[in-house]
């Protein structure tokens, strides 16, 4: 099966898939600053997806993007105060 | 301060991007398997991302970009197996 490639109707799936990647980050953020349960949490995960938001967002303002800084930004403020609360955790540690 | 959008310069930004947020999901992945430690996990972010980043893949499939469908299908199933994960905790609950 040969797909035709069709931006137009990407485009409509596009903006959903955005909605709800950025989205998602918001109820884990949540339940992090709620219960401070994050052990289950990978610190590398946070690191590096913090990381990658980061440049997403460099790359949405080089490109003159508003949609991708608007995303990214969020995501980017999301990720960092679950990181921060992950990070945190580490000197406690014997 | 005004940023003229330089694709060329963008493009070397997004390739590291797209790297680092599909490859944050591999330590996540790993540790949920390893320890099943999951409880700090939210099962919604976990629902709306998966479900986000198969638009994704989807988008890209339409747009005929294999970068976009490469990373996506990777993440696609490491976001899967953690979810798989955190959704089989539930029905122990009392």
């Amino acid at each position: 099966m040969s797909i035709t490639p069709d931006p137009s109707l990407a485009e409509w799936i596009g903006y959903p898939a955005a909605i709800l990647t950025t989205a998602a980050f918001i109820p884990q953020a949540w339940k992090s600053w709620r219960t401070r349960d994050v052990s289950g949490l990978s610190l590398h995960m946070y690191l590096l997806f913090t990381a990658g938001v980061g440049l997403w967002l460099l790359y949405g303002i080089l490109l003159g993007s508003l949609p991708i800084v608007l995303a990214n930004a969020v995501t980017f403020c999301l990720a960092l105060s679950v990181l921060w609360l992950k990070w945190r955790e580490y000197p406690k540690r014997p």
